[in-house]
């Protein structure tokens, strides 16, 4: 059996985020796919660990940014090799509340969704969350960011300046 | 709310088979995702409606194979357009049967996988099969088939049972 063989399954890259207590967080993710059109629900699978799964078990909604293409890699360390239990990932980064109370990245997104969590899964280290649509927007014309591409620009990084941003 | 922010989910293409009572059969799926690496599990979203759907539920496993980036038309259209209902699909295409008994679609595949399903989730037109992977190889170097470029560059379609459908 070869694992490799998974890295061939195709993802974007976002940033979730949800809210509890008056306090916001957001996580980079890439395992968010739609499952039904009518109604719109897409599923997501967050790791127990990461305060942004407290953050969606805690309001039961979540929002979804899809990142651009030229999103740049301190953007994405900040939200995806951080925990926001050590900094608050919303300063300095362009956001807005949406109609669920959720923050929603605007800065290096093409595109943003919200969802009420209609159902999840325990999957052992993960849960899948299955949200319904309540609002969505496109925000700028561009090209998704996809994980291949992230992965295929990182490998041309020097590794001096790889090591904040490689958790491997 | 515009729905169309959905669109902008990044998805590979895929042949998602199965079997029952000796028949095999596959359909073209998008919403494939690896949702935990230990151990190695994704999630595929399909139709009730659809004949693989009825063969999966039966045997309790699943294959994927990834479509390369030069995948003919017709061929997909073979797997993504037509049911298993009318027409046999592995006809004329080059598969073999894998450890699960699952037929596994090599023509045009640049990497297959098999899985167990270990869990369901029933989300209304859909089911998400939760399947635990059981074998996998590369088959050939090559970029993966994205759904973007099956959209953009081949004009390709979605047929209207697919999760990711839009009426224009």
């Amino acid at each position: 059996m070869n694992k490799i063989a998974l890295e061939k399954i195709s993802y974007g890259l976002y940033i979730i985020s949800s809210f509890k207590e008056g306090r916001f967080n957001g996580q980079i993710a890439n395992t968010v796919f739609q499952i039904t059109s009518e109604p719109p629900r897409v599923a997501v699978s967050i790791n127990k660990e990461n305060l942004t799964h407290e953050f969606i078990e805690s309001s039961g909604y979540f929002s979804v940014s899809v990142l651009k293409q030229e999103t740049p890699f301190p953007f994405i360390g900040n939200f995806g090799f951080k925990s926001g239990r050590s900094i608050d990932k919303f300063n300095n980064c362009s956001y807005k509340v949406g109609k669920t109370g959720c923050p929603i990245v605007l800065e290096n997104s093409i595109a943003f969704m919200e969802f009420k969590v209609i159902d999840k899964v325990d999957v052992g280290t993960h849960t899948i969350f299955i949200g319904e649509m309540q609002d969505g927007e496109i925000l700028e014309e561009g090209e998704p960011l996809t994980y291949s591409y992230y992965k295929m620009v990182k490998k041309g990084k020097s590794p001096k300046s790889a090591p904040t941003y490689i958790k491997e």
